[in-house]
């Protein structure tokens, strides 16, 4: 059963409200939930729609690391970094993925989400998935659907770029360049999926934002195992504390995570209202969202106490590194601003330039990950400048992807430039020993 | 305590055996050692010669899925597939790196390997950290350092490439291009190192081979685990089976890697010594080698029957797609041997053309990962020509490394020529529905 965050509206299948237009999401039953022993998407199946399989690609997803990395910690503020780069396609989306195909593949229309199509279409088993992304969601999801068996077509732009084209093409998908307005294809695929037969699973689908539910619960779970030890930091569960480690708290004081559509940011507030409702938590985390000051319609949205997220226009809209999470028209961005209201969290923007260094920091400290995820590090040091964070407090920074195709064409910032050149015989010098070369 | 393989010369420190020059790993006591009840280097800290830390990239290191991939079974061959991908900086040298510079954070210089020195430097504990690679193990190691606030130092080839370059200057070390024969730098960095204070992690350095030794403990565990559950599947420890899965061995029938450096293959040569020592398994796996036929030293030795490798001369080394594991002079090639030997396995080449059929595959499979990990499935497939394996047995190919730069460059074989391009009012029709837009 689906239901409507915002009007309460019940469905049975669907992806938006058919009263209010907003995005419809699982309803869950978290009483007697508890912790599962273990990480992964399949670990919390109690709270989702549909089991993931035990095998193939599905069976590797979530389950990434929460570290400690004290090396970023702003002013004070603890941080810890979610690497969801770890996932097997480098990002969070193939959390959202593998719960998306289990579902097309249990043969369920209505869990698949292909019923009750705009268009009426009848309600059939979906004979393919489908996404519209050119970018890591297309990856993750022509990913997944290979491993399943499952057919997939993935919609992308008609310009689009050769090596983002690659690395989608590499799982063998139906590719479909689409030549206009590539932002409406979004709701162009809920209108025909149905009738298609094609269970598009979009960047806040139900089925999407049901499996990206596990980013946050796997935090909260961490946290709530580490606290349970005494001593315990995240990060050493079922470990003893190091010496600076201070103890962590029940639950993390706020996370941070790049906001793009909306899904993921929604998935989380539902995670959390989850954990509340189960009893697993008393102190639920501030949810801050981050968007790229180029394009930040939530931000903005936010910023002005607006109820609703307005579409920016193409003139409003400019360039930035963090191009992965630049959409002007989110479908869940709505649902993002209350996530952020409800848990007395916020919505910001980062300029590029804050974003580069955050990600320069980030490698620094050992982690290299796209610029889209960066923002979280440079919306956390936002925050403590404005004093919505606080000293001791512990911070966890979702770093939603690796980055494919950024972290190794390099962005001219990585100081390659200061290099020294030896000789075989001149290594000892360089090193600082007396060589024996003669 | 340091220990031979070969000769079985104990030594307090050092890389290299002071009598007869092969490789040294650290002596472990196994007895009463126990499957800890989780993955990740820090898991078996028990059979570490340190502990690595349990905040930072350290903590994130292993705990790699392990996933039944039906789809690549090679006639009734059953296929696990290991992802070291998702490791941290993607490949499996973070967790040879989280031991390495663990060990040189612990200030003791027996164990950091910067005692006893080939040219008798004092043993003083080291002010950095170092290696001498231009691929995964240097962006690795330069990661784990930046982690752990340790300096390091990268010896990388004068004519390194821009795009290699920027992912280990990422994380900024200290680099240093060295100008002349890059092979015989693994042995200048061993002479140096001790002196200059900088300890070498190196291919098969004994901190290295280590932590590697938990990619095979955590394959060993995971089968003990699963078989522990009846009608249990690997990848599906803790849950039930599914309606595909047999019941998985105690232990599976054969590990299939790749060998350059021989590091990672005496590592599982290890960990199956010590599993087996600690009475965890009683059929320990056949242990296969697999070398890009353009470059296979050790697979040469095995054909020949040799009983040590013989470095390969420039003018008897050729181009590969698999250039990451192409080493013409492996240090721990002779003991690779012993380990293909040791456990009734083998050590075999195969073709690009078989390599490249392999990477294509295992992405239609969902499993993008680079060309040196891809020589796994092609070297499987030889074996089950050969008969080597049998139908119904279980076979785990470690996937060693996602390949950064190899899989968004693209290889030109993933077809994605093969796309179609509709305008948005034309999407109806392409996708098979009748459309309403008039």
């Amino acid at each position: 059963m689906l239901i409507c965050y915002a009007c309460g509206r019940a469905a049975a299948s669907g992806q938006r409200c058919p009263d209010c237009g907003e995005p419809l999401w699982f309803d869950t039953d978290p009483a007697g939930f508890d912790w599962p022993d273990r990480d992964g998407v399949r670990a919390f199946a109690d709270l989702l729609p549909v089991e993931a399989p035990d095998s193939g690609l599905a069976a590797a997803a979530g389950s990434t690391p929460l570290i400690r990395a004290s090396g970023l910690d702003v002013e004070g503020v603890r941080v810890h970094v979610k690497l969801e780069g770890t996932n097997p396609t480098g990002s969070f989306k193939d959390r959202g993925s593998a719960v998306g195909v289990a579902a097309a593949v249990s043969g369920d229309a209505g869990t698949a989400g292909v019923a009750g199509g705009e268009r009426g279409g009848e309600a059939e088993a979906p004979t393919a998935v489908g996404t519209v992304s050119h970018g890591n969601m297309a990856a993750s999801m022509a990913a997944h659907a290979a491993s399943a068996g499952v057919d997939c077509v993935v919609l992308v732009p008609a310009d689009i770029s050769d090596s983002r084209l690659d690395r989608i093409a590499a799982y063998g998908p139906r590719i479909v360049r689409v030549d206009g307005d590539y932002g409406r294809l979004y709701y162009d695929a809920l209108d025909l999926g149905p009738e298609a037969g094609i269970a598009f699973v979009n960047s806040d689908s139900p089925l999407r934002v049901a499996g990206q539910k596990t980013t946050t619960l796997e935090v909260l779970r961490a946290f709530a195992a580490a606290e349970a030890e005494e001593g315990g930091e995240v990060g050493t569960v079922g470990e003893e504390g190091t010496s600076e480690a201070a103890s962590s708290p029940a639950t993390p004081d706020a996370v941070v995570m790049p906001v793009s559509s909306g899904g993921h940011a929604s998935a989380a507030w539902k995670a959390v209202c989850e954990a509340t409702a189960a009893g697993l938590i008393d102190d639920p985390p501030r949810l801050y969202f981050v968007q790229a000051a180029a394009c930040a319609p939530v931000a903005d949205a936010f910023a002005r106490g607006d109820d609703a997220v307005t579409r920016l226009e193409a003139d409003e809209v400019g360039e930035t590194v963090a191009y992965s999470i630049a959409n002007p028209d989110p479908p869940s961005g709505t649902r993002a601003l209350r996530a952020a209201r409800d848990t007395d969290g916020a919505v910001l923007a980062v300029d590029d330039d804050a974003i580069r260094t955050a990600r320069r920091d980030l490698a620094a400290a050992g982690m290299r990950i796209e610029a889209a995820s960066a923002t979280t590090l440079a919306g956390l040091r936002r925050l403590r400048e404005r004093g919505a964070v606080d000293a001791g407090e512990h911070v966890v920074l979702v770093a939603t992807g690796v980055g494919y195709g950024e972290t190794d064409h390099g962005d001219g910032d990585t100081g390659a430039a200061d290099t020294e050149t030896v000789t075989r015989g001149g290594l000892a010098a360089a090193l600082g020993v007396e060589s024996t070369d003669g």
